[in-house]
Formats: C-alpha cells, sequence, structure tokens
C-alpha cells in the first residue's frame, strides 16, 4: 500500500479518479451529446461537468486540505491562484471537439503541482484504453510500461504536432498558418490531434517528436503532460525558448537533442 | 458460406489478407524498424513490402483472373492502367510516416473495382483493431456494425480533415497552408491525422464531417475508403467540385449536407 501522503499515494488516487472519469466519457463517447457552447468552438459538455465534479470529490475525500484548480470551476468562479500548495489541476475532458464528433483523441488530465513543480501526471485516453502516468524523480509510464521521448536529432525527419486552436480572429488565424507554412519546409509531417495533453503525452512516448500550442485554455491543458514529458526523458519550454510557465498558455517539447534547432525554426517562423 | 465469385466471397477473402498483413503491420509498430527512403519524406519500411507481396499472394491464390495494382509494385515497375476488369488496388501500408513514428493511425487499404467502380472496400487499422468495411449497396461497417456520414449541416460545426502531403516545394506548401488558413476561418477545427484512408473512414464513420487530400499518392489511398463512404451515406467529389476519379490524386469526402458548402468554400481557398 501507498503511504498516506505519498506520492504514490497522490498518484494511485489520481489514476482511480482518471479510470471513473473515463468511464463515464466512455459511455458518453457513443451516445448522442447534449452540447453547450462557451464561444464557436470551444464545446463543453454534460461529461465534461460531471467528470469535474466526480474528479475533484474523489479526490477532495483523499485530501481534504490539497487545493484544486479545474478548467470548468474556472469558468464559472475566475481562475484560482497557483500557491505553493499541493495542488491538483484538471482537465476532467481535453479533446471536447473530438468528444463531440467521435474522434477518438479525448482524455482525462491531472496534475498535481507541489511548491508550483509538476510532481503527479496523470493522462487517461479511456477509448483508446492508454493510461499515461508520471511522479518526479520517478520515470513516466504508458499501461504501466515505461515510456522514452524520441532519439530523432534530425528536425527534417520528426514528426511535429501543434493545433488550429479555437480563436478566429485574423490576425491570430494567419500568425497561426504562417508558422505551419514555414514549419512544414523543416520537419517531416505536422499531425493535429485535438487534444494538448495526448499531444504531451505523444511526446513523452516518442510517436512524435515536437509539439508546441499557444493560447490554449489554461494550465489544465498541460499540468498532467508536463510531469510525463520531463519523466520521459523530455523537455518543456515556451515556444520562445524560454522557461516554461505552467500558467502563461503557451507550451513546447521535444526530446533534448531537438530542442535547440526547434526553438530556432520557432523562431524563424514568428 | 459465400459464393464463388461473389461479391461476399471478394469481401470475405480481402478482409482475411487484411487481417494476416495488419498482424504483420502490428508486429512491426512496436519494433525499431529499419526504414528505407523514396525521397525525404515518403518512407516505406520492410512491412510494406512484405504486407504487399501477402496480399498480392493470397488475393492471387483466390482469384487468378483478376488484375492488381499496389503501391510497392508500381513504385517499382510503373503504373498498372486500370479497366473495367475486376482490379484489386492496394495499399499494404496507408500512413507510413505514423507507422515509422508510433503514432496509431495506420491501415491496410483494399478496394475492388468492377468496371472501373469501387464495389468492395476493406480498411484496417490493427493498432486501434478497427476494420472498416463497405460492398457496393450492401451497406458500410466498423467491425461489423453499420456506419453512416455525420448528420451535421453547418460548415461552422464541421470538422475538417486534410493532410500537409509530402511535397516541400514552396508553391505547393503556400497553396497548402493558404487553403487551410482560408478554411479554417468557415470550420470549427482541423485534424490531420497522416492516413487517407483513415480520413475517409472517419468521415464515413460521422468522426469527421469533412475531408480533402491534393497530390496523394495513388489511387491505392482511395480505392478502399471510396466505397465506404459511398455505403455510409456520403459523397466523394473532386476538391473542384467535378466528379471523384480514382485516378487523380484528388479526393473530397463530406455527407451530402455540407456538399455544396464545402466545394464553395475550397473554391474561395483556391
Amino acid at each position: 500500500m501507498a503511504e498516506n501522503g505519498s506520492v504514490e499515494e497522490f498518484l494511485a488516487v489520481a489514476v482511480e479518479a482518471a479510470k471513473k472519469a473515463g468511464e463515464v466519457i466512455r459511455k458518453g463517447f457513443y451516445q448522442t451529446k447534449h452540447v453547450e457552447h462557451k464561444g464557436l468552438v470551444d464545446l463543453v459538455t454534460e461529461t465534461d461537468k460531471a467528470c469535474e465534479d466526480l474528479i475533484f470529490d474523489y479526490l477532495k475525500q483523499h485530501f481534504p486540505d490539497h487545493k484544486f484548480i479545474g478548467e470548468e470551476t474556472t469558468a464559472a468562479c475566475g481562475i484560482t491562484e497557483l500557491t505553493d500548495e499541493p495542488t491538483w489541476i484538471i482537465d476532467p475532458l481535453d479533446g471536447t471537439t473530438n468528444f463531440v464528433h467521435g474522434f477518438p483523441f479525448v482524455c482525462v488530465s491531472i496534475g498535481l503541482t507541489i511548491s508550483k513543480n509538476p510532481t503527479v501526471g496523470v493522462v487517461y485516453n479511456p477509448i483508446m484504453d492508454e493510461l499515461f502516468t508520471g511522479v518526479h524523480g520517478k520515470g513516466a509510464f504508458l499501461n504501466g510500461n515505461p515510456i522514452k521521448v524520441s532519439s530523432q536529432s534530425e528536425l527534417l525527419k520528426s514528426l511535429l504536432a501543434t493545433e488550429a486552436g479555437t480563436k478566429r480572429d485574423k490576425a491570430t488565424l494567419d500568425a497561426s498558418t504562417n508558422r505551419i507554412n514555414s514549419l512544414l519546409f523543416k520537419v517531416r509531417s505536422l499531425r493535429m490531434s485535438g487534444s494538448c495533453a495526448l499531444n504531451l503525452c505523444g511526446v513523452a512516448s516518442g510517436r512524435l517528436d515536437l509539439f508546441y500550442e499557444l493560447g490554449f485554455g489554461g494550465p489544465w491543458d498541460v499540468a498532467g503532460g508536463a510531469v510525463i514529458v520531463k519523466e520521459a526523458g523530455g523537455l518543456l519550454f515556451d515556444p520562445s525558448g524560454k522557461d516554461f510557465d505552467i500558467t502563461a498558455q503557451r507550451v513546447a517539447a521535444s526530446n533534448p537533442l531537438l530542442k535547440d534547432a526547434f526553438i530556432e525554426a520557432l523562431r524563424q517562423s514568428e
């Protein structure tokens, strides 16, 4: 048994919460869904809300003194400041557009920060039954098997992931497609799967070599995946090359061999 | 038992061939792979060659009088003209870049044309164990369950798929990203999964609402998916709005409600 208050206990409880929420997502995925809108593109479903309640309740029951930040709660109540306290940062359903359309890249993302450092990460795709986990200093795993980032060292042979995002104003969209244009001359190909957390896990497991996203929803998109990438031997950084900031809504990730070339390519794409 | 020479027999044998090839792909997917190059981006693996041989041998054993067109054979021996004879058109491994990187969108695609009409289609993703099938006049199925295209009628709520392709000259790439830019103002979001055949099956199963691709490898990328899209109630057409031509290396697909608006959006994106 995991010791009370140990990272092992935090991980075990987070995995249980993710699997329970995953069960709800899996059921909803195959049903007709009642969708609400926040903005045109950013869909939130009943499942999203049910899963956040379920995960919050389960974690609070085990860790009543911890802090909580969730996408849905933030949307309703405003942003909760990230403090040094142990803080669970939760996206109950990452890939809501995929969920609505039945595209199989959806997941639960649960991250725990301690002193603002991502310490435990759980990302669970219930459709493909893939559970990614990571604990600071203890490695990263997919369904219990160790994972690591790719050993690719050439940008030209690298598989890049990014997302179209939800903003549709001309300045943002032009910048986004110009960036993609510039990068496509320098990498092998591009994937867009529709889930930030699963893109991070893609880098962690070596399925993807490079990932960046600008202007995503909030820290809940990256808090779980951040630990998993780092523990798989990968690096997280700001697309500008500065340090990764979990609250900045900007992220890039790669293996250590590609980081400098990737940052240079991102700079040239501005 | 399926009657000898019936479409049911053609389907049953094609499914067996796809599953056998899928087994080879699944094994290779999880191993270190020895990759050859044709050009910079277009990778072909040993698995690709082994699967084409396996599928050709199996189908020829059952249907010695039929014609065959395959990606690997064409690359080695030049293009085989499509005639009115029953002709098997095969992509032994669609999504080779995904295969090399371990990204789970890979498939076997097998199509049979009779009098140049796509008549039987089998697309099998052995990593996700998803078998898409279609027979002219007899419906489309995913793992034996009937599938149909989405009922979405609004472009703005539609999920679009396309691919970055393999060409990296400036004119092609600029046209490609300009098209994406224009379309992103008009649809909900964009997915790039790296497999033409699976994108067609995505439209057929309603996971995607819209798909287009220009300049893909050959008829083997669409021959299997074409039947599946049509039998799921979808439409295939040239991105210009003209009739779909299986040999043109250009394809668009959607449900009937979205076709006109999609063609108009594609025209405006030129």
